[in-house]
């Protein structure tokens, strides 16, 4: 990955094969970045997406293999227990334009992955919420 | 819902059962804010969307009542009659990450919904445009 | 197009009939706007999608003639040998709302199309990669 800093925007190329969501932790990490805010688009060679189920408390997931562009990926940026969290989900569609979407677990870019990111100079929390079962806003 | 305001950004969390358009409509009120930029990503238990037929000049509507992610919600706020509207669109996805998308009339949250509204310090006006048939951007 | 500027950001409105990509391509330019980031939601009444084939090196095209919403139009500007390029990718639904998407060739607005676009104020450029086939990010 490569970026260009422009006041408070990250404008960020991720090369083949590089995974999104831990590509772009690391960048969190190393930019000191606390909160932001982010969209992407590009194409991905694997995803895998995952649908909440709220009576369950649990994500079921699925796997795509498959050249898939990056139609939208809208996400936020906060922190967990101190450590960026990133929650984003993701449309992606196929060489027919069919689209699937989800909550973005881990994706695999191929051709290219062009994200612009926001950086906020505060923080924003995430806390476990017992009874949705999920790592919520703590605002 | 609750928010934290980080210079012109507010980050937005919604409650399960609020609704999305209602709750941001009286949060714009509430802080006097006449234009802005949104995006949000969440999950919702029931969703009313809208196609416009350009033709006959009127939205048909369509409502989804089950588990689903927002996968993408694009809107922008402006005034109308001096009141604060939003216009939005919107993707969401199923258990099988099938995607469903259209003009968002309204929603109820199920786990959480996380907004993004970037606020204009300008004022944006809509006009109805009866051409068209639409309440449009007057600018 | 008729577009209102306020600060940083461009609402811009496009009108029926007017092509997507060529006249924000053509609003870049008079505004010499060197990079940015834009979201968009409106209708569309055709919209030429594409999907990136990695190991052959080409697009695949598909063309739609009807009715559809713009659900989400994420998307950047660059420059490619010193003019703007726009990189754009896009959901669109039918009367169905059933969703499809792609990369954005072209796409001809229906009843209106609303974009918001932050500029920036320093230059971005894309470069052909060779090995990709595309022009990608050069930073």
């Amino acid at each position: 990955m490569k970026y260009k800093k422009i006041g408070d925007i990250y404008v960020i190329r991720l090369y083949k094969n590089e995974k999104i969501i831990e590509t772009l932790i690391k960048f969190l990490e190393e930019n000191k970045i606390p909160a932001a805010y982010l969209t992407a688009i590009g194409a991905v060679s694997e995803a895998e997406l995952a649908h909440y189920d709220l009576g369950k408390k649990e994500y079921s997931y699925k796997t795509f293999k498959k050249p898939l562009e990056i139609i939208s990926l809208i996400g936020n940026a906060a922190l967990f227990n101190g450590k960026p969290m990133i929650h984003a989900h993701v449309s992606l569609s196929d060489d027919k334009m069919k689209v699937f979407g989800g909550h973005l677990k881990e994706a695999t870019v191929s051709a290219t992955c062009e994200v612009v990111l926001r950086a906020f100079d505060e923080k924003v929390a995430r806390k476990e919420d017992l009874k949705i079962g999920l790592k919520l806003l703590d605002i």
